[in-house]
């Protein structure tokens, strides 16, 4: 993961396929060919080997892990599983699906989403089968689990207006490691059920593009390993699970200038959009572009959902117990990453990750003027909230009653969650176009023969309204689908 | 143009390249063959010639006009043209190119924009050459003139923040006739011009896919004409000219699901996306396919724009003398297209296009009650602008002093500005990446070695913050760039 900016290395030509009618013969050849070790490379390679498809599995980098290993390890899983159950907590899948299409959208993949939500319980079965280890234990609220925890609410269920929509369950399940290292610990698990498989893995090997036959049917890959090319046949199919572009600057540019002020991409170094370009090469239409999930973290201590965000006009522009990942989306795209986190000394907490406090006065009309907001805006916003707050309501957003109490207590604060202060977190969520068995999809909405994605390659179950997990869950469930039909595939 | 749904034939496969190998030979050849007959086509057929080049236009219509002949006639051009000097404005390049980089972004793209405000003025006079008639008078403010007259201010120019940060000028040239039919009379200048060279022009002829060699250059296309296939050589390059695809209604699901909620398309029915698709298809890059122009028409009459537009929560979202794009895109974008446009019975007026009334009542209370805001909320939202605007202040958007009135007599009404009920009208600007030659750009960032594209099949001037007039100054202008550049290339 990175915070620094620094010089792109150029990325080669891999959206230009190769002519299997120019090369020479293949130097290696497998059923299934899939293109990056991370966790939907993994759940690809489990699910075509038991298919019966010979596998190989190809990483640049010196080991399995990419981003899902970096991750917090939370995966987005519901509809009943074993741990809900354990934990005392009701959910079916049609509650979790109307969840998933009131918060993921507009333009959210309705077969997509259905077709999880169906088989979330056997999904989270599966992961535990394979050696994916799952406290059966409920932590809270939050979007990772600090300690060895399972359970907690990893999206916008119990705030307004989705609390309405669907009846809430904690649905994040985070592996069991203490810390933040659960994406290592998954990984970890994954690395060692494809070991425990006659599954191929090849890595230092950076695929540098696909090859096609006359037909341009995908039918293998050009790789790079030690300095010379190495040609890999495909006998039945490319699955290319190689992460998101957030890494490239110059994509962002073209399609996601948005994202571009997010200081923190939350990716591994590998996550230059080549899996991406490579199947736009090969016909596949790259959807959704421009959607990110972008975090604003600012509820460590929790204790601050109790204060208001306002934007530079001192209105409030969110509720501030939705998820962090809409906080964030409506901050930066709607209020340009300006906004500032108003709280009074009875609330007043040192924020983690730490950010700067912009101002502190005795009073809110102190502070108005300290921040440049307009005389009388911020005065009327926490006067208007202290009103309500005090009677448990929030009329303009609905915040729960349990984060409303007047902002009264002087000396009042105002934390800089501005883009240039605040560690907004980020990484893209657009990518190849796929159906629900993760066949890569072509502009005009035919199959492009020979080639399946799955993970931050594609666009997948969320464009906006993230809640955390679900890339996760994205990647190890339509991992596997992709898995199973590209064994199932016949040239 | 239209604002029925309606069933969409099958697009066909335009995205599937066919390869010259496996053809029979050419029906028909050309150095430059142009797909659609609009702005862009008409401009880039003129120039290609004039480059000594041997022309082919084809167009899908009986006859020449796309959307450009369905537009208002509006050119925005600028940095002193002649008509500007004779009404008396000074402008120069460099006061437009400020204007454009602040407005058109994030992610404008620069290169194009400092190019076209460098010979914005040459491309006015090419424009007169070609028999396109401009009166020298000013129209005043406004997206269209219902005069024959030309100049208007047609952008944000004179809003806040834009006019501090580039000296205002009008830039919108609209084209000499009576009416909204200045684009008609647009393109009736410009097939003419194209009828007085020699110059083939083939109507009734729908390009289905491009033709490719084996090294993936593209030499040719194939057309449907009476349900026979033609094929079509082109030895120095193919220029797509075929608009944009908010008539695609799965494209629009696919790339900019946020654009579906605006009732009227303002495109022609060819817009369906097959120029984009067809360059996808070559290896061409799509790029900022989420973005379109979101016209929220209120303007008319300009009296309105004394009013103040509220969202759900009662609260201020932009100045109302930002230009109606600008307020489109954050009335949709950023309040879900949920706004109300609050007036009192001193400027009540009729607006034109019409939109229902949502309610009037006697006092803001009982308005605040009708439209469901919170308690309070659009009281202080208009208390607050009464008492700045009863000094000629607006602290929180700054709309310009002359639009600046209390809303104090009785009674007061709600315009209805939600998107079942008020005319959003919108258009795609996403597609193509192109080069300011328009040569068209690989994911990767390479040539796309026989290909170019101009017009809305083209990612251009404008993303975001659109000013009426930059799509045909696209269209012309680089339709006339990659008339020159395919006309001068040599496979």
């Amino acid at each position: 993961m990175s915070t620094d900016a620094r010089p792109r290395r150029d990325l080669g030509r891999a959206a230009q396929t190769r002519a299997a009618r120019d090369l020479p013969p293949w130097d290696l050849e497998a059923d299934v060919v899939i293109v990056g070790f991370g966790g939907a490379g993994a759940c690809a390679a489990l699910e075509a080997h038991a298919a019966g498809a010979d596998v190989l599995l190809l990483e640049r980098m010196s080991g399995g892990g990419g981003t899902t290993a970096l991750s917090t390890g939370q995966i987005y899983l519901g509809g009943g599983t074993a741990i809900q159950k354990a934990c005392g907590f009701e959910d079916s899948s049609e509650e979790m699906a109307k969840y998933l299409l009131a918060s993921c959208g507009p333009g959210a993949d309705d077969a997509k989403i259905r077709l999880f939500c169906d088989r979330s319980v056997a999904h989270f079965d599966w992961l535990v089968a394979h050696g994916v280890p799952f406290k059966a234990s409920y932590y809270g609220e939050g979007s990772y689990t600090p300690t060895d925890d399972c359970l907690s609410y990893s999206g916008s269920e119990l705030a307004w207006p989705y609390r309405d929509l669907a009846r809430p369950a904690p649905r994040g399940h985070t592996v069991q490691q203490d810390g933040i290292e659960a994406g290592g610990r998954l990984m970890r698990a994954l690395v060692a059920a494809v070991a425990a498989t006659p599954v191929r893995v090849q890595s230092d090997t950076l695929v540098e593009t696909l090859v096609v036959d006359d037909a341009r049917r995908v039918v293998g890959v050009v790789a790079k390993v030690d300095g010379r090319e190495q040609l890999i046949g495909a006998r039945r199919g490319v699955i290319l699970t190689a992460g998101g572009f957030i890494q490239n600057k110059a994509m962002v540019e073209r399609y996601a200038p948005l994202l571009r002020k997010c200081r923190f991409r939350a990716a591994s170094d590998g996550d230059d959009g080549r899996g991406i370009r490579m199947g736009m090469g090969a016909g596949g239409a790259a959807i959704r572009m421009d959607v990110g999930c972008i975090v604003l973290p600012f509820t460590v201590p929790k204790g601050l959902l109790r204060g208001i965000f306002v934007n530079r006009r001192g209105q409030r522009f969110v509720n501030e117990d939705a998820y962090q990942t809409v906080v964030g989306e409506r901050a930066l795209l709607g209020e340009n990453g300006e906004v500032f986190l108003i709280l009074d000394d009875a609330i007043f907490e040192r924020p983690f990750p730490p950010t700067e406090i912009a101002a502190v006065e005795d009073t809110i009309e102190d502070l108005e003027r300290s921040l440049g907001c307009p005389a009388g805006s911020l005065q009327h916003t926490v006067a208007y909230y202290n009103e309500h707050a005090a009677h448990g309501g929030d009329p303009l957003f609905h915040k729960a009653a349990d984060h409303l109490v007047p902002l009264l207590k002087p000396p009042f604060a105002a934390l800089d969650y501005r883009t240039e202060a605040a560690l907004y977190t980020v990484f893209t969520l657009g990518g190849l176009h796929t159906d629900t068995d993760g066949q890569v999809i072509s502009p005009d909405g035919t199959i492009v023969a020979g080639l399946y994605a799955a993970g931050r390659t594609t666009s997948g179950l969320a464009a906006q309204g993230y809640s955390s997990g679900l890339s996760i869950a994205d990647a190890t469930f339509f991992g596997r689908r992709a898995g199973a039909a590209a064994a199932a595939s016949r040239s």
